[in-house]
């Protein structure tokens, strides 16, 4: 029966009128904005009813990742304005995506939120413990507007960070959950469709392979040092929240908005010259590890070949985590061009047999051969 | 290449040895137990890789669905024991593919907790607040072989409940994400398989036709009032955390572990006689507004007829919630059996055309009709 899965036309949210509770208005208005953003064919139903419904094509297999993004472990609601933490929060999943060279299809979020961060007043970008999150000051107009549509700017402007990334990557928000949390918490999931057994597995690499990095390392652990230091040299005007330069630093943009390697990923699945592939969300040492311990292999990296992004150290290369770059290996006689999708490609060491008498993960410096040891990003340590 | 896509064997868990830190630990440990529950061949790769794999047949689409549970909103540490938290934030995610007819394919489960529960001492089953969390005491044979084994009792207690479910419905829980968070966090995200175009939609009432639900109502809202006054009489002796009676009442097995009816779902989308569904996860009232809003229909229900839980009152089965039955309509001159793969099935209203002038539904009682307000579970209320 046709009729019965005609996805819920525009005209449903005004089904929703305000007065029905603050839950089913909020939900109309996200649903609102989502289909505002474009819909996709692979999502035959959304944001509505118990489930979504997506397509996937005949010989396709589906990819799917969850993240987990928590307000005081993952983001700071009185450093990050709410744009980045939604943009953040996707960009994680989509990375995900691009390490196994999946396509997007579509994104769910479920989204837990102080009841402070969804009152309708213009004071509802404070947050309960009154500290601010706003990252730039509102124009008057755009208050006003904002305060017209009757929502608060922190959830308004954390959708703007989500649907902006979501449109550059084609990936509806399909669906997810919202609830009233003490803190914010929110889950991203996302589904991706790759060829059937065509995906970049983290369990790929074997002895004598390549290793390569898109872009450059560091730059999001070093953009974060700068963050702390605005907000701590802008402590006496943090009432109307963090003001940043005209200009932002490269290493800030890649800390606030990272690019997920989408593209590159893809590229990498079609040409079919990556063996392994892992994203780097908890630092190299550490993803480089988890990569060599699905392979059972051991690995080594030429502290010199690492590319460094600008304004960082060779620590924060090495361990700070979040850039979201892709490292992946290739078999030795694999020919990788300098740049894919745009992005630099840089051979930083290769892949070992693994034996109990060596390091896991080397480092080769000029003063020789140690020990690299996973020192990024680890919870409950 | 075969070899790449082989899922990574048990022994890859022996590849994070404890001392890599606690996060790595729990993962391996989590992988292991869920390896342990067997597996599916619908998943095709499960943890360990930036995304699980999941297959689908032809001509079937994908069930997506997303709960948050959340620490003090969907449960209490010193009332829920872990057990009854995994089971329930199964259930929620199964009882969504029961209202669309789906058939699981595999749950996802981002999970946030508290340091003090991840601890591996026998004193982690408090929690940082110092309330005790243990539904029932341990011997000391189970204590000893929990502290043997490593792991805080509460967090293997918590699988325990999602696993033994997860079993029951033959649902793999194929990934997820796991993060420390000040509070409890649980998101399960549900994939099902339902024949393209055949889901069981919310949209799908017309008027004329008439309304059923499952199973019997309000059993779960009286469940959480004995729940509550447990508590409060037992209340001197929390240190070893809530004593259950022998035989559990039948109310408070239905707020503590709530049967999902997927087999129910299925039927009725097999053989076709549902109009629309929807699961009674925020109270009849509430729900059933829902499935009115999306089908732009009004309802009328006959309280006579409901089929209210022994034990529970009128007003909880029409606005108590968490029953996870299922609401569905079905044409006036459709033949329902009076059960449906185990569950009563219970005619208790119809559906009528919308108007401005009455009531979206109306409650008839022997004192007339009246208009049902939605007062189920609404959050930012």
């Amino acid at each position: 029966m046709m009729e019965r899965n005609r996805p819920p036309g525009p005209e449903s949210r005004h089904r929703h009128p305000p007065e029905l509770g603050s839950e089913l208005a909020l939900l109309a208005r996200i649903r609102a904005r989502v289909a505002s953003a474009g819909s996709h064919w692979k999502v035959r139903l959304g944001i509505g009813d118990d489930c979504a419904l997506v397509d996937v094509n005949p010989g396709e297999e589906m990819a799917v990742t969850t993240d987990l993004s928590i307000a005081g472990r993952h983001f700071e609601l009185a450093l990050h304005p709410p744009e980045v933490i939604g943009h953040r929060a996707l960009a994680r999943g989509l990375s995900d995506l691009a390490a196994m060279g999946a396509r997007p299809i579509a994104a769910f979020l479920s989204l837990g939120l102080p009841k402070g961060l969804t009152a309708t007043a213009n004071r509802s970008h404070k947050t309960e413990n009154g500290s601010l999150v706003s990252g730039r000051r509102f124009t008057r107009a755009e208050t006003t507007s904002k305060i017209i549509r009757g929502f608060s700017p922190w959830i308004d402007r954390f959708y703007d960070g989500v649907l902006a990334l979501a449109r550059e990557f084609r990936t509806p928000l399909a669906g997810g959950d919202l609830a009233e949390s003490p803190i914010v918490v929110a889950d991203m999931v996302l589904l991706g469709a790759v060829p059937r057994g065509k995906a970049l597995l983290r369990s790929g690499a074997r002895p004598g392979d390549a290793i390569y990095v898109t872009g450059s390392l560091g730059g999001a652990a070093a953009g974060l040092e700068m963050l702390k230091e605005l907000a701590a040299t802008q402590k006496s005007g943090a009432a109307s929240g963090l003001r940043f330069p005209l200009g932002l630093a490269p290493a800030l943009t890649s800390h606030l908005y990272p690019q997920p390697r989408v593209n590159q990923g893809l590229w990498l699945r079609k040409h079919g010259v990556a063996a392994a592939a892992i994203d780097i969300s908890d630092g190299l040492s550490t993803d480089l590890k988890h990569l060599c311990d699905e392979s059972g292999v051991a690995a080594e990296v030429d502290a010199g070949a690492l590319p460094v992004s600008a304004g960082a150290t060779l620590l924060q290369a090495l361990h700070g985590g979040e850039d979201y770059e892709l490292l992946f290996t290739a078999r030795p006689n694999a020919r990788l061009p300098r740049k894919v999708a745009g992005a630099a490609v840089t051979r930083v060491g290769q892949i070992l047999r693994r034996s109990t008498k060596k390091p896991l993960v080397a480092l080769i410096t000029p003063q020789g051969r140690e020990s690299l040891e996973a020192q990024g990003w680890e919870h409950f340590a």
